[in-house]
């Protein structure tokens, strides 16, 4: 069996599109903002990514129907004035070994590169091990002019942070992607770290909104990011009844807000 | 060396064959319905499969023959009436890695593509972690109308179960088969998961043969649960006198009833 | 790189050889015994193999030399008068992940194929968990004949044991020997299992010299044995004055002895 | 993708090179001297080494600009009365897998050797598990000659160290590079083990100066070493006063240490 396996599911061409990455990671910021982005365009499906690297498992619908776990490739056409089409890559897994990250990152890069892309943007969370009321959003960059162009923006750029780097896929598509003649950055929403966080996810889609000149509608963002505030609120008032603490940074994200998604 | 070694034993013509696949895994469930399906058709050896992603190991039978650890296909070539020839599927071991599992699975696929396969029953077993007095078959299957069908054959379709998916090959010979254009679906016949579970694998065996249109005596393998009865009530028995605890969900298996298959 | 490396050293055409393999494994008794019997013939280097499933190591030898982990094939020409000329495998290491013993024993099968082997002896050791004074040999083999040719020459062939099979190395080039058209039989020294067992490889290659017709002189092995005992003794007389326990079944291995090789 | 990914950054013709290997390990020993020596010659970037045997991973600079990690290669023009051009070997991982270490090693090692490169010397650390006041040089060779030459420039070559051989790239840099036509040998400073040792690093540059006839100016290793001592002296200082005990052999890194380097 091949590595990775890339089904195209429409052939279309792209005018110099820009791929957006967003895959499972860190309170799942990058794949809230990469899924809520492709649903708002809406992006349109145009290749699924199969790989061995990713776990051997299929997920069951409601309506029974098995669904093998994948990467997913979607398109979207922008309106004649604007330069860049968009491709979103969102999916079920990063892959489960440091060789299958690098497998999956370079075919889909190479698929993309075939595409016509020569911009990335990635977007993850980064972990704080607080509460953070206001998420800021991080970057890096490949080149200084995107260090430049992002600051613009309010994306900060700190001296410290992220001090040991960035792991998995945000930073391979990246890094793999210069290898490609692509440049790019990494969008990184604040997070606590400890649960789901779509507030952190719409501070990095308003940035990317910003970046690539697309209006987004934030209305279905916020009204999942108020039901996350209330769930955890539930627990906290239920922690003080039973004198359990509150979450500390270093502790383990809870399940029951983990796979609200 | 080959990641897999398919060694052909005989070479046959099967009319529209239908893959049945049942490996260990929980409560032995699949295994021990596809060796007993395969014992009471009876079906013949057609291939053996190797792979380095099975253990490196030997297993020595009574009479001191080694023989290596592998999967087995056998075929049953159903009466003139019938429209469906069967492929089984059993074996030693599921493949021992993620990659291993994708890599055994889709040669496997492969091969039984190359006979003429176009549909795919997998056996399992759902672990309950509670004891099961009357094993209902769950169901997962690739297309809508198998849902419908396993219906009236009184499958169940959860909304909620199985939540994760399914993991390993029974998953696996569904959503990679698609890739073959093969159909099919997941029997899962609920077990407690602490032991092996001779009337869980009647259950799913039930639902296949009324499926298949074959007709299947059960009585040796209801001999081998009431033997599993016994055992397990002897053990329960012994556990009252020392205040040992019974089984509670969340516990490992029982090694002592484990390998009772 | 390849995934492993034979380099030949000495081009020989060898007569009908059968193949005898002992590498690092259960009291050390399979390497023990190879190590002995190519010192004994004398056998002479053929060939060394080099894999990236070792470990990525070298030896310093005490002439501060270093020498790359290696498995490596000697080999014997008989007498006139004798049919089989020998091949003996020993080495430093098995390879260190399943797909690793896999992929090293099948390259050395097919290069042992390449030179005319169509039998194979595996030497290995059979831990018991309990101190073994006049230990036996177990034996498995790929076929009747062999079951029946080696209950002659005193090897036990039990029903229960070893009841899980071989795994490894000693089981791996029977199994995978077939698929080269090889017959044999593992010979297993009964042994504790807690330290390296000379006395276990003495019995074993007692067996293997009958089978093969070599005279084998065990004095330089029986000092060895004698040397380990002297050892054992000691650390039992330090445990009797300290009042820690003897060794039991399921203890680790000693370190002080399992080095004495 | 391929499994190393060797990128020139600018082509050269060298005079028989020699290189020079210094990777992350014990002690950061053999990347300190490797780097430093590179910085003091100072050797030019040929090539940077990327692999999917290294971690998925990207650092980010303070300027915001993201890398790769890599193994990166420089080399150094002697001056016209030298006779062997360098080539030094650094960076920030070795390979995370046994079998990607062999298969980095080996790249590299076939690019050098088309660069022309008959020998290598390796640098690493040697863990004593205490405090180091004045650090020997160990050595292992790949022949006598280097053993004896080495000797006269006061490399220790002991008996009994290093017992279980090397692991890691500075050995294997040796073991696989004979496969390669090339001699060489492994310089190794003693140090505790416990935090990055500037003043081990100065050890093994001092000796491979000598054997390679190059001035190095120690001035900057050696404020780096006090900055080291300093540090550590504080921590003394503290656990003085907590009564918190001060290192001991067998005691993990001071992470406060460890990434001083």
């Amino acid at each position: 069996m091949e590595d990775v396996v890339i089904r195209t599911l429409e052939k279309v061409t792209l005018r110099d599109p820009i791929l957006v990455e967003g895959l499972p990671g860190v309170g799942n910021v990058g794949k809230l903002a990469a899924d809520y982005l492709r649903e708002q365009l809406p992006a349109k499906p145009l290749a699924t990514i199969y790989s061995k690297f990713f776990p051997p498992q299929v997920y069951v619908g409601e309506d029974g129907i098995i669904r093998l776990v994948s990467n997913d490739l979607y398109y979207w056409k922008a309106p004649t004035s604007g330069p860049h089409d968009l491709l979103v890559l969102g999916g079920d897994y990063q892959g489960i070994s440091p060789e299958g990250q690098y497998e999956i990152t370079e075919r889909v890069l190479d698929y993309c590169s075939g595409l016509g892309v020569h911009e990335v943007y990635t977007l993850a969370g980064f972990a704080q091990g607080r509460v953070v009321e206001q998420p800021r959003v991080l970057g890096a960059a490949t080149v200084a002019a995107h260090v430049e162009a992002l600051k613009r923006y309010g994306v900060v750029f700190s001296r410290n942070d992220p001090g040991g780097g960035l792991i998995g896929a945000s930073g391979l598509f990246l890094g793999l992607g210069r290898l490609f003649g692509m440049e790019g950055a990494c969008l990184m929403g604040e997070t606590s770290g400890y649960f789901v966080d779509p507030r952190s996810a719409e501070a990095v889609l308003k940035v990317l909104g910003r970046v690539l000149g697309i209006e987004i509608d934030f209305t279905a963002l916020e009204a999942k990011a108020k039901e996350i505030d209330r769930i955890a609120q539930k627990i906290h008032e239920a922690e003080q009844r039973t004198g359990e603490p509150t979450p500390t940074p270093g502790s383990t994200p809870r399940e029951d807000l983990g796979y609200i998604g």
